[in-house]
């Protein structure tokens, strides 16, 4: 060691420090207290290479505690991606590449977006179980050309977050070995010393999730944390938790060890005085080149990556069509047949127009399109005969020799379940899709809300989709749960009226690159719709003319999604008999029509028609950016009740009848 | 014993069997599976009074596993409650008081509204903490006024659900020695067998907690589960889980053990055959007298419940104060000088016209109030300096000597907190209140709507309301939250404009007692805005004129809410230097406002002016109910960016360059 490894390990808590002042705000407390942890794992053992941070096989490295971002950032620099100290110097500034917490896609090696804490440690338990699942898929005996760890460091906060008990439980069940998380215990959070509100003995807990608990190392001792980690890459029988005593702030002489270093900066005098505690004698964003060089001879990334490389060649060679598909797959690229079967498979629907719960729907798209992707991975939360997300194909993770494992048993855990969707999603290789009650959507929300943000191609599959779900109750009953959703920026949902409309929102939802889908299906049977080819063309716009009188010109348009598209078409003819003509628009994602040129928007929605009635089973106010002032909304703005969901939809008035009134009050 | 204890369990197994059956929907697993878990409870153990559910004294019965409602229902069917065996009969009909989960205020005797897996189990704790800091408050020596036990049934579901960690960690923490929680250990889930997803040694999770296991309890054996009980109760140094291994759908000879008992009714053959084979001869709904009387024999609630109101009485005559302030918080009424104190304040905060953030009139809103409600207790979700919930009387409850106990440091469990602020609600005796950022909302969003459902009288404080946060960046910034909330059913949201508006969004949410509020503050400072004494008393109509021009005629509405208003007020003088005058309307609830009769509202936003401009950092869609689609709204659809405040209203364009602009376009 030619180098100091406190040293190395100071350079971050500087550029922490300074960044934190520059800013005049930030977290320089963890970067300080785990700098030593990183210093380790990043020189010694992190196999991944700062030249091309999309290598498919590199390493893993998750700030769960992203509030902590300048640690990352100190560590992307040093080691030689692409982040010049300019970008330290512009911490948290407007269009910086160095964001108050991590974003994925803004920074160059950052793996996930963190900062709601405990989604970071989910999004680590999902790639770990994508390099598994990859794994079992594609490596042959002497070709393990999928091999790499998952490391992520968790503050307390990420430990108290309900979410880790989730994801933490799943990895154990799953005995996830070559994931390698680091807790960073400082007894410190942001209200103070945590004896107040967080007394588990976590070493314990974790033990009961069936982990490996390396137990009272200390973080700022090289030594002590390198043997961990090589006695957690030993053992790949379970997942390895390394208990690492540290102290935040750790340098900064006056304030260490208080939860004052947490969240603000410094202080000029207090840096003044580490500076000197630490015998760091360099001006602010200032590295000396032999501790530039201490950190970049860690590195050799690119010849590791080009080792890889051949023994991929290699693979390819002995086995072509697992290589084609690996390559394809580690692209994100769709299988050339796979657009056209589907709309083959589509255009057969509505040919033979089936009535059934688009739940079932769904689950006949799932049969039907989950034998073209073998990248189709997912499951739901404990729900699988009511979401219907087992379909012909799937073969339970759990089965740890299975060559085609695509279905995840996620129990009880909706929110771990689509933070770890989205893992699995950054990880790359696989669409994954997850599968809840819609009124459930709640408990995953801000993870749905990661997905949008990062973003992730993942699918969120929402069954029992209105007070349609019955019996069950108001608890159960979504009713603002649509509209939230779709609140949520470059989010995309989708109510689709008709077994149709469900295989082309799972088509478009596969198909998106960009972004979440929420697929939203009904309990009970929906009716089937007739189309015209171009009219079967038109779904994908999002909302489209389902049907105008004869002649064309119309009084009145009845806008609707799933279940109540029916309502509408109902409500046509005893209109027409009272002399009102009726257009019908199905509009199964709102978002995607928005996104239609206004030529389009126009085309179904003419501006010069202004007796406009919408139809949903959820809040009314979210359609009045369709009917205006002007308009009526035949919904449910109260919470709904226990019965059958026929005496529901007549009890709370979504009914043809109230759909009539409606328009016959405008037309 | 006279009556054989099995017998007395059937009971339960054939009213929930017969009353699936009959609803063709429901859930018999469990309450078999349970039965003579809570026959033994009940009748042995449980200190109620069937006559009287308000008792104040009650132990209190959750039922975590909520979907298992008709082992609910049996209890307070055959334990005397006031339900009729018609109810039984008409289970999960519309208008029953048996709805498919249990719901508190519909059915006498239901505690609180389960159904979403873990949270009544956060409520049970919720509870418990209720009664603990109740009686270090008014319990003296030789004066037990209040002591109660909480019982709690968990089922798998519960345990694996986030929120579970949480809220048993709390507890754990908090040494709820009175909360006895037992968990239907019956390895079974709706999916199956829970070997594939559930393998947490969950004994093991909860002593880490610092609870006291009792383990291996044959769930089926009364004496075991009685001294299972005893001992629980004898040691109150902590809370107590007793893991009951049970089998789902006992009695069910061809059924028991499979998940096929779980969900749906287990079909005509079957029940037969469970008759036969438990030896029950008694048709449908029929139980007979002598079971009857084995169970009101474990009752004699009224003796009980009149025994402690004479305790009440003796304590009166020696703390007569302390009795009278007991007596009135446990009927939930104010103190009779708090409206006007309240009122006095906001007058003086009006003529006083502080500029600060209005997290921190929040702060100063509750030093104001809190000397006069001893009732009010809360916390934050490990924000406590960031969210100002600290006030001046704040006192742990961490300290179990302190007879003012009302701060709890949650940790970062903000789901857990509100779940837990419901049960202490719910409990009674407390106006409970908790924070954390606006956008992590989205992890307390089920509690949140559980307690405009149940409803409960809480209040849920959300602070660094928008973009306006700043650095920390787009994973802290709520964009589509307060359209969110404002969707969610009996919730009241508030985001005030100024000091003023904060005391009185407070003080409406303190007397508000039929649903939650969610009061939405700033962390920029807020500028005051001037109002006579009529508009000051129209703010508790939730929206109201601020300002008008000379004259009082107007070309256009400006329509705004928290930190816009100030764009609004800025862009009057603009517009009136182009010739156009502008109505403000501040509309800081807009649920209340829409809850005002025709007349408030038409005289706020008449509807001959249809020149309106609604001003909000967040999604616009939500606005256009107010502006329809001729009106213009200046908000944010995409997620927000890291950089200071200032940069970002700017960046995103919510100035007041552009409420001019949009203003100007209409008029």
């Amino acid at each position: 060691m030619t180098q100091n490894r406190r040293e190395l390990a100071n350079a971050i808590r500087f550029l922490s420090m300074d960044a934190v002042e520059a800013a005049k705000s930030g977290h320089p407390g963890a970067p300080m207290g785990m700098a030593d942890i990183a210093e380790v794992l990043w020189n010694d053992f992190l196999r991944h290479n700062p030249g091309d941070p999309t290598w498919f096989n590199r390493d893993r490295f998750v700030l769960s505690n992203g509030h902590g971002s300048m640690l990352l950032y100190s560590l992307l620099h040093l080691s030689g991606y692409d982040l010049p100290i300019e970008e330290l110097k512009n911490f948290r500034q407007l269009h910086s590449r160095t964001a108050g917490h991590p974003e994925y896609g803004h920074t160059p090696g950052v793996e996930t977006t963190t900062g709601p804490l405990g989604q970071g440690f989910a999004n680590a338990v999902g790639m770990a179980l994508a390099e598994r699942v990859l794994a079992q898929r594609f490596n042959r005996p002497e070709h393990e050309v999928i091999d790499h760890n998952t490391y992520v460091f968790l503050g307390d906060g990420c430990l108290m977050e309900g979410i880790s008990h989730e994801v933490a439980s799943l990895a154990g069940t799953w005995k996830l070995g070559k994931l390698i998380a680091f807790w960073d215990d400082n007894r410190i959070s942001i209200d103070g010393d945590v004896q107040g509100w967080f007394t588990d003995d976590t070493a314990a807990r974790f033990e009961a999730y069936g982990w490996r608990v390396i137990r009272g190392v200390d973080g700022h001792d090289p030594e002590a944390v390198a043997a961990a980690i090589r006695a957690a890459q030993d053992d790949v029988g379970a997942p390895t938790l390394i208990c690492c005593r540290t102290t935040i702030g750790f340098g900064a002489p006056n304030k260490q060890g208080s939860e004052s270093t947490h969240g603000a900066p410094l202080g000029k005098d207090e840096i003044a005085a580490a500076r000197e505690h630490l015998g760091w004698a360099h001006a602010p964003f200032e590295v000396p080149e032999e501790v530039y060089a201490g950190w970049r001879a860690g590195g050799a990334g690119t010849a590791r990556q080009a080792q890889w490389e051949q023994a991929l060649d290699k693979y390819a060679d002995q086995y072509p069509a697992e290589a084609a598909e690996l390559r394809r797959r580690m692209a994100g690229s769709l299988p050339e047949d796979f657009q056209e079967q589907a709309q083959a498979y589509i255009e057969r629907l509505q040919a033979e127009g089936p009535t059934v719960a688009s739940r079932k729907a769904s689950q006949m798209a799932l049969d039907a399109f989950g034998p073209l992707l073998p990248e189709l991975i997912g499951g739901s939360a404990d729900l699988a005969h009511s979401n219907l997300t087992l379909w012909k194909g799937s073969t339970s993770v759990t089965d740890v020799e299975a060559r085609n494992a695509n279905y995840i048993h996620y129990g009880v855990r909706e929110f771990g379940m689509s933070a770890i969707s989205n893992g699995v999603a950054l990880h790359g290789g696989f669409v994954p899709y997850d599968a809840t009650f819609l009124v459930f959507s709640d408990y995953s929300r801000n993870a749905l809300r990661m997905s949008a943000l990062i973003p992730t191609h993942t699918i969120h599959v929402f069954t029992h989709d209105s007070i349609g779900l019955g019996e069950d109750g108001p608890t159960h009953q979504p009713v603002e749960h649509l509209a939230s959703l779709r609140h949520i920026p470059n989010n995309e949902v989708w109510r689709p009226c008709d077994a149709v409309e469900s295989a082309v929102a799972w088509k478009v939802a596969i198909e998106r690159r960009d972004g979440p889908s929420c697929l939203v299906f009904s309990r009970q049977n929906l009716a089937h719709q007739a189309r015209g080819a171009e009219q079967l063309q038109a779904i994908t716009r999002g909302g489209y003319v389902l049907s105008d009188p004869e002649g064309g010109a119309f009084d009145v348009i009845l806008i609707a999604t799933g279940s109540e598209v029916a309502l509408a078409t109902q409500a046509v003819g005893r209109l027409a008999d009272a002399g009102i003509k009726a257009r019908v628009v199905s509009m199964p994602s709102a978002e995607v029509f928005d996104r239609q040129d206004a030529g389009w928007r126009e085309s179904v929605l003419p501006s010069s028609c202004r007796a406009r009635v919408a139809i949903e089973a959820g809040v009314t106010d979210y359609w009045r950016k369709y009917v205006g002032l002007d308009g009526r909304v035949v919904g449910i703005d109260s919470f709904g009740a226990s019965a059958p969901a026929a005496a529901l939809f007549e009890h709370f008035g979504i009914t043809v009848d109230a759909v009539v009134d409606a328009a016959r009050s405008l037309a």
